[in-house]
This record gives C-alpha cells, sequence and structure tokens, in this order.
C-alpha cells in the first residue's frame, strides 16, 4: 500500500523518519496596516490573535493569528515563551508581517500573487455553508473575487482580504452534496 | 477575559456565531513543474500527496499535500469524493497548482514574492531540532535562503522550494531552550 493516496511522478515512498514529526505550521503574508487586517481576520473570519511579537530596532511586528475553539483556547500558555513555542508546535497558524510605516504612505500596496508577476494564489478558509458565509460577508461588505454561483466553479467563492489578498471559502462537503442532488 | 492573547488595535473580542466552526484549510501556490515539487515536499520535506485533481478543459491540475502520521492516515477515505470532503474539512493543507505547459518553457518562473513586487512571504515548518533538519538539508543540496546561525535570529533556517519560494524552518521551543541555556 502507498503512503500517498493518488499516483504522480516526483512522490517519494520512503521518506527519511527524521521528517516524520515535521509539520505544516504557518503561512506569512506582509500586511500594510494592523489595526484593519486585525479586525478582518478576528471580526469578519472569526479567528485569534494568539502571539504578537515587536521588533523594534528593525522596525517590524509579527502577528500570529489562529483558529482555536475553547478547549484549544483553554490550553494555550499565558507566559509568552511559553505560548510562543505553542505557537511555533501546531498547525495552521496565519503569520501577519507589519513594516512599520506602510501604513502611512497612501501609494503602498502589496503584491497579491493573481496579478502578474504570479506565484502565490490563495489562503483558503472552510467554513460549514459556503452560501450562508458569502450571505453574511455580503452584508459585511467584503470585497469578493468571486461569489459561489459566479463561473464554472460553482459552491465556492473568493473574497479579498484588507492587503487584496485572495481568500477561498469553500465548504468540506460541496461535491458530496452537488452529486447527492444531482 | 479576552479572547485573544495580546492586545492591538482592530481585535474583537464579539465574533459573529457564524465563525466559529471556521477553519484554515490550505495555501496554495503556483508551481512550474509538479514531478520535482511532489519529490521536494514528499522526500526532502516528508508529506503526502492526500488529492490530486485534473481540470483537463482549463489545462491545469491541483496538488493537496499535508503531514499526516499513520494514525490519520488510516482515517483517510479511498473514495474519490469522500477523500475530496476529508482534504477540504481539516488545516495546513498545502495545494500546488500546475498550469500545463510551464515546465516545457524554460524561461518560466513564478515570483516567490519577497523580490519586489512583495506580498507573500513563505510558508513554515516546524521540526523536532532545526540543526539536524538543517544538516540534513545540506547533505540533501537543498538551497538555503538563511542557514539557522546566520544574521541575527539564530536558531531558524528559510530555504528555498523548486520554485523559488521561502520556506522557513523552525523549532516549536528554539526561545525556550535559548533562554535556558543563556
Amino acid at each position: 500500500m502507498s503512503r500517498h493516496f493518488e499516483q504522480a511522478d516526483g512522490l517519494c515512498e520512503q521518506p527519511d523518519a527524521a521528517t516524520q514529526d515535521f509539520l505544516f505550521n504557518q503561512t506569512m503574508l506582509r500586511i500594510k496596516e494592523p489595526s484593519r487586517s486585525l479586525d478582518f481576520y478576528t471580526r469578519v473570519l472569526g479567528m485569534r490573535l494568539v502571539r504578537k511579537l515587536d521588533f523594534p530596532e528593525m522596525r517590524f511586528s509579527l502577528y500570529f493569528l489562529a483558529y482555536l475553539n475553547d478547549e484549544e483556547a483553554s490550553q494555550v500558555p499565558e507566559d509568552d515563551v511559553k505560548r510562543l513555542t505553542y505557537t511555533f508546535g501546531r498547525e495552521a497558524m496565519l503569520e501577519l508581517t507589519h513594516n512599520w510605516g506602510t501604513e502611512d504612505d497612501a501609494d503602498f500596496a502589496y503584491h497579491d500573487g493573481n496579478a502578474q508577476p504570479q506565484g502565490f494564489g490563495h489562503i483558503g478558509i472552510t467554513v460549514p455553508d459556503v452560501y450562508a458565509a458569502a450571505e453574511r460577508f455580503e452584508e459585511l461588505g467584503v470585497t469578493f473575487v468571486k461569489r459561489p454561483d459566479d463561473g464554472n466553479m460553482k459552491g465556492l467563492a473568493f473574497i479579498k482580504d484588507p492587503d487584496g489578498y485572495w481568500i477561498e471559502i469553500l465548504q468540506a462537503n460541496m461535491l458530496e452534496k452537488q452529486q447527492a442532488e444531482a
């Protein structure tokens, strides 16, 4: 039996045991203005700020956000150093980097990776009901790249964060649901 | 008591209950050549390919990778549709997008987000021992942006994936360890 769940060229079946405790901890995006990004990720998307690091001599700050349910939240250490270990020891942290002063430059903007030159595409948030989520985003004035029923791919949406980064909004069981209804 | 673990402008203390089951599912990066990226992420970094989706009419493929321990791997559905639901229902999936044909264009390259114009910065992999991991990467011929003891920030490394995207290599308890040794 394969280690993987699909066939494709390049797959390694016997990775070094040294990799077995690796984990995908974080995704880092630069942001222009922390207050608007923190408002968006905590109010609109419901994340929590777990750790903030300031580097005054290098004039930048890092904000680490995650989805934590109440039980997970109760396990987050209060002590700053231990909470940093927690932050770096779990999956699915969003790291927002603020280079001080960018918020005061009206012409400053980050590159979203979807305009040229392309590279990074998006982050994706799974929601229980993509249509309900999209309706709520609409009411909150969130910018859409794609509404759930736009285009060929029905049942998934793309919105923009305050810096213009794309966020896919998806429902885990959408294909199962569409097939059941077909 | 605050919902958050730090103070900062913009934080929402009472997010809409509609967001409580949201989860940070994926980060998408475009790749030029699937076989070299799959080799890198499965052999060098130890991830598993969970789902692959081909869209021949639009000439692109999606590869979803994750870290799964053996118990998690035993719970991944064999059925393709149910495995897609699984893929979209868990945290920390890496989605690699291959637009067909880019691998045949010698001049084609994606933008890493760290050269200008900046935006996305990196993904980050937590490892049990950053020095051991870096030594192994060195032996495997991986390209470094920063070795663990380069620069001011000791004990963390940055490597490049085959498209040039930066990957931070970090050890969760590094600061605790450094303080204990100081």
